[in-house]
């Protein structure tokens, strides 16, 4: 079976970048250059047209979308130990974070670096950038309630919803986040940062455990 | 077993609403006024912090993110007719395509009804308001190629991803998207408003087979 993973260092591609190296699978990981708009170039948007990262190649053809990566990358994981696999309650749970994550948290981030996908004058460009730590200081007040008791997302279970959320977190500084009242947050970050699996990634990405993509 | 699905008619629950009639399991479904601001009441709120619709009272507890909610489902469904079950490959996919509807074409919708999620000026807003026809055209071209040669989203099986769709597709007008380009698509939408439970759903919420939420 041969797997490429396209990332960008830091970017949010790092999810399936951590999930492929806890899921203990033979990968190649390719990066490509956002600052280059290397995503742009015809090569790249043959395999996803939507010139974006993350994008995997499977067997079965190029997948995008993080939570579709995430969770094909743990059904390929010995003993499925990345999804809770057997428990439909658990399963949905994790979709759900991931869900939320994805659509709602990476969205109220990109307000920021990518305001221009949904307005164009720098007045509306500015007052977005405004918007973002508000935002994303209450999402992740949902995640600090969600992360009780922990110490993952699931409870005593890590899975693929941690790599993913660690891949968020690491950018609260960068947005201007207030991350006093975090604090479960923040300890589930420095959790993240002592896993091998974890900074095999960072060193391979040359990236810090928090900061900016 | 209980479910209840609390929704909007017309909104974005409309894709569980249709999952639920169409894996033929028992359920009730509880309207929300969005025009009350009945989603932020401390009733709602208690069962979903997050304030937003869908929401599904499941015997492990309230479940939110359609994606989430949409795959439950699924997995309630006799024979599992609603998604790829046992088949990795088209898994991914459908997870990767509701995904997609999920953080961009949902997100370029609601940045006309709900820009003031990351704005607040109404320069900023009118922009952005411009800006969902052109966003949402560019997703729907892509789902437009994704559609070949259908008739459903996987292909030869229908699956949540088709009800997922059409909740989206049902909205192209009121988002002022020139169609023409989007045979396909309109082609789906027709043939979802061909199915019982389509009708029986529609009929359930008071909604005409396109239009406004």
């Amino acid at each position: 079976m041969s797997l490429t993973l396209y990332y960008a260092p830091g970017a949010c591609s790092l999810a399936s970048h951590i999930a492929l190296q806890e899921a203990q699978v033979a990968f190649e990981a390719k990066p490509v250059r956002l600052d280059k708009s290397e995503q742009r170039e015809a090569a790249f948007l043959a395999l996803n047209p939507k010139g974006r990262i993350p994008l995997l190649i499977t067997p079965f053809g190029p997948l995008t979308e993080s939570p579709a990566i995430l969770e094909y990358v743990a059904s390929l994981a010995p003993q499925g130990h990345l999804s809770p696999v057997g428990d439909p309650g658990q399963l949905a749970k994790m979709r759900e974070f991931n869900c939320f994550l994805c659509a709602t948290v990476h969205v109220a981030h990109a307000h920021g670096p990518r305001g221009s996908r949904w307005a164009k004058t720098d007045l509306a460009l500015k007052e977005m950038r405004q918007q973002v730590p508000v935002n994303m200081l209450a999402a992740f007040q949902l995640i600090e309630q969600w992360l009780q008791p922990g110490p993952w997302v699931l409870g005593e279970h890590f899975s693929i919803a941690d790599a993913y959320l660690y891949t968020f977190s690491r950018w609260l500084e960068m947005d201007r986040v207030d991350t006093r009242g975090l604090k479960a947050v923040l300890a589930h970050r420095a959790r993240m940062a002592q896993r091998p699996a974890v900074q095999a990634v960072l060193a391979a990405e040359g990236i810090p455990y928090i900061g900016d993509h």
